[in-house]
């Protein structure tokens, strides 16, 4: 299945479940949907944030529901499996489409998404944890603050991958290629510095196997910005529902910076 | 000074110091000289261990005493402050020149040296700490082997510097653009993973010190040739004097692969 082959099969309802694993070698992002009055602070939060909240596309046009960075004929109102509508901060429904609470002032925001990175890391031969154990990765909240807007702010979600220390700086080198998808990690080694306490219990996901001689490694996460508008409650936002993500037409080549 | 005057200094013997501080932005570099005999074995080795081995530049014609690639008028028989002579692995001389025992089956290497990216390291504002406390970078031997040649093999020596987890990720970045001045860190964290059984006791240099929060970032070290030549034992074999680089015309920067 190619990406707009996807696309339109969740457009016409066909395809729903979660995208991963589909359309190898194509960034899958996440989606933000504000209010223009909320989304241009959004939009400064995340350019202050760039790891936690790496935009890879947004629409110019405030309403406009057609997002060109995306691929082909990709109509954000429809072409992802399934979606999250947030009223207020809490979560007001779960829809395979958005045509019905569409807004005029809707701005449109795809943020890049660790498949990317993944992808990169098995292709160097790297062993992903949470891949291996059939899991979603481990999510924690951290104390690693956010550079706060007024209404935006809080601190930093990360995932966390185990490696080997030689793997480990590997994975370094590849994920710095990836700026726009978290980038490099923003920690490793000991999970009490950055305020986690227990690595077997993670806030977000799944625990994973770390074994004797592997260091956690943490990166930023597209958590982060969904927790962030969860407390900033905004009347009205739309994300993707986890795991079902927007699948572009942008190779994940093209995200690496060298 | 430019590095063209402080090698003529050193030719004629007016300069006969450690040279590390002096020319900045200047690639400084480890000496190595074996007859054409042991030579050709040697490159095999370093080629197959470019981490701690990194070869920037060789003479191309045998007993060839002027090497190009490190800049105007290099006469490698003179222009070091402070050579080492070793006969069948023993050391048998430090003297300031090594014109009177010169061989016409010379060969010359030069390699790679740390100063170049902890330069880069500075530059960023990472703090190192054998610079911090006016010391030798502690180095240890490891479990790590070299991949071998007939003659030469042996264990990696590594060199060792403290940091804390986000500055040890940028560290790697940095590294990682200088494959030749031994690249990214081969380990980080439990020292024992690699065979070194106490942090504050160095096989080479001085003993730094390792805070709270720390992580010892390991990197492959110049020292590796020189312990796999000395255990070689060829007949003769010319190297530097420790701290007593070729400083060449090489701006730094040249060295960076991005």
């Amino acid at each position: 299945m190619t990406p707009q082959e996807l696309r339109l099969a969740c457009r016409d309802g066909s395809f729903t479940t979660n995208t991963s694993g589909y359309c190898a070698g194509y960034v899958q992002a996440n989606l933000v949907i504000l209010p223009k009055s909320w989304a241009d602070e959004f939009f400064v939060f995340a350019q202050q944030n760039p790891k936690p909240c790496p935009i890879i596309g947004f629409s110019k046009t405030p309403g406009e529901p057609v997002i060109r960075v995306g691929g082909k004929d990709v109509d954000i109102r429809s072409d992802l499996p399934q979606y999250r509508v947030w009223r207020d901060g809490e979560l007001a429904g779960e829809p395979a489409d958005v045509s019905d609470v569409w807004q005029d002032d809707f701005v449109t925001f795809l943020i890049g998404c660790s498949f990317s990175f993944e992808e990169a890391l098995l292709a160097d031969g790297l062993e992903i944890r949470n891949i291996t154990e059939q899991v979603n990765v481990p999510m924690f909240n951290t104390n690693i603050a956010c550079e706060p807007t007024e209404r935006f702010y809080g601190n930093q979600v990360v995932s966390m991958r185990p490696f080997k220390a030689a793997d480990a700086i590997r994975m370094i080198q590849i994920c710095s290629r990836f700026p726009n998808v978290h980038g490099a990690p923003v920690h490793l080694g000991d999970p009490s510095l950055i305020g986690i306490e227990d690595i077997q219990k993670p806030d977000y996901g799944d625990a994973v196997t770390v074994n004797e001689g592997e260091l956690p490694v943490f990166t930023a996460c597209g958590v982060t910005p969904q927790a962030v508008i969860k407390q900033a409650k905004p009347p009205v936002c739309i994300t993707h529902s986890p795991g079902c993500m927007l699948v572009t037409d942008i190779p994940n080549s093209k995200l690496a910076i060298f």
